[in-house]
């Protein structure tokens, strides 16, 4: 199994990128590695060449680039070149901690849509405090700015497979994020793609949810439209990087009582902290797309890279795009009926 | 100065509300209360009947009840009835803790938009944990399942002279809830509001924010489609109730060492988790409707009842309402202008 690496994209790329790789390479023994990247500072990093190759690429798309240009523009880019390799069948999956709308971008225009996906989506695993799994599959964090029913009603159908073959959740439970229980809630796009959820024997369709009880493990598949999926995950990290600020603040503006606090509470804080910190145990996923395609946050370190290629040897071996092109094509009658009836 | 109050909306109405007004009533010198309500339930809890009236009700809209056809069918009820008494002007604001659609669907419908207000909106003062002042206006929270571009606009108007006058801040800073920081991001609603807040000097308009960014007070009006707007809300709150829930769990997991350390930091844990339960110190504000409406949360106690008559009083005195009536009035064809020249 091949995974194409995009070596310069992230803030500590390339040094972390490579550490990770090969940091991967002693964990799991069947991976190998295509590294694109600038030669001349991808070749001094790397430490064997054991199951592992570095191919040139002699340009960069920085983090502030506009995605859909640079992919265009800078043809020999170490993303585009990894993408490449992936569309041409010499790698099975891509990897990159860089530009996250030139990811999607390579993503859905280089490696391709599954046939019948209208839109592929960006989901990632998100601790559950609560409920019968340790983790919910939440979707779409921002593919798409502009969503139809249609789209969310296949996000439960990406999110089932990836919850079942990927995080090993049986008949996983299927909730809409939208703002009230009640099937008549939200906007028209969300009121029609919860009469589609609602009818469909595709998943295992349990409702709405609202964004104060996601978090809570109230559901496995958490389907929402990328505009509010987005806002909703970014609130989330935005109030627990606040939250543990005002801890520390409040902690030094308490004296030596505090700080004895503190100290005495390191372990609970810090175990809180590492749950919070989900983003450490692999990357987004782009779903509905010909292989996997996985994306760390920009400033992963090595073992978050390291565990982002344990997450694709998964997908790999579940054979999760397989059997998601497999189903869409079994039932692209089903989902067209779905659509006409509207 | 004289506030109808719904006596009965709330989980813990009427006890908690006529408690609260009791409180307000010892507080504000120049208010008097007229509290809508059951009688047989409400007369007795009163302790007195000085600066306030009792106006016997039949009807209570439930909290489960939907919300149009309650305040169409249940006429006599507490709310509709004080929602009629500020439309007569026997009344200068209106109070309750009740259904927030009804309380919205009677603010709308009975007490009425100012002219020229496309869609009034539902607004919040909230904790600012940074940036140059303690608390910053949050809108639309919900009032609106959709928003056209120039319902966003109009929101960077209500929410600055709220800003401004009840707040007290000069020349507040309004932002655009949004997924990027660019001006092209997002769906066509909030791209063409950005041109709209952009090319106005109506307000003080600084951009894009993303809701990772609002708590830290990088704006003093943050702006948002009702249905984004309510689901950053809520994902912000299920947050910090998860967190300190963990935060509990944690120390209860850690022995007697972690019971020692929650002793020591429990002012610190206390004066974050003050500083969280903003809706204590008042509540959400429906804008651009003829008159103050605010509805605290549906688990109000007396204290907070109390608080938001605090906030109605400054909002009276102040004369929000009129301010913003002749704001739009001036601004009627520079308004219109911007419509037409979309």
């Amino acid at each position: 199994m091949k995974i194409a690496i995009d070596a310069m994209g992230g803030d500590h790329a390339p040094e972390e990128i490579v550490k990770g790789v090969e940091m991967a390479r002693d964990r799991y023994k069947d991976l190998e590695f295509m590294l694109f990247g600038t030669e001349s500072e991808v070749k001094p990093l790397i430490q064997s060449m054991e199951r592992l190759e570095l191919i040139p690429t002699n340009e960069v798309i920085a983090m502030g680039d506009e995605p859909v240009k640079a992919m265009k523009e800078k043809q020999d880019s170490s993303l585009v070149q990894a993408a490449n390799a992936v569309k041409a069948g010499k790698a099975d999956a891509l990897f990159s901690a860089g530009n996250t709308g030139a990811i999607l971008s390579s993503a859905i225009f280089i490696v391709g849509r599954i046939r019948g996906v209208e839109r592929p989506a960006l989901a990632t695993a998100f601790p559950a405090f609560g409920g019968p799994h340790k983790e919910f599959v939440f979707m779409d964090l921002g593919a798409n700015a502009e969503n139809k029913p249609s789209h969310l009603y296949q996000y439960g159908i990406l999110g089932t497979f990836y919850a079942e073959s990927v995080m090993g959740i049986d008949n996983p439970r299927v909730r809409l994020l939208n703002n009230g229980g009640e099937e008549d809630k939200g906007d028209d796009v969300h009121k029609e793609a919860h009469q589609l959820m609602k009818n469909t024997d595709a998943f295992n369709f349990l409702g709405n949810v609202e964004s104060r009880e996601i978090m809570e493990g109230t559901a496995d598949v958490v389907v929402a439209d990328g505009f509010s999926g987005n806002a909703t995950l970014k609130a989330i990290e935005g109030t627990a990087l606040t939250m543990m600020g005002q801890i520390k603040e409040s902690i030094k503006g308490s004296g030596i009582r505090g700080l004895l606090g503190a100290l005495l509470l390191k372990p609970a804080l810090k175990a809180m902290k590492h749950k919070m910190d989900f983003q450490e145990n692999g990357g987004a996923v782009v779903l509905g797309v010909k292989a996997p395609v996985v994306k760390t946050h920009g400033s992963a370190k090595a073992n978050a890279v390291a565990n982002s290629m344990g997450q694709i040897q998964t997908m790999v071996e579940e054979n999760l795009v397989g059997k998601t092109t497999d189903f869409i094509k079994e039932n692209a009658d089903k989902l067209k009926v779905k659509k006409a009836a509207k």
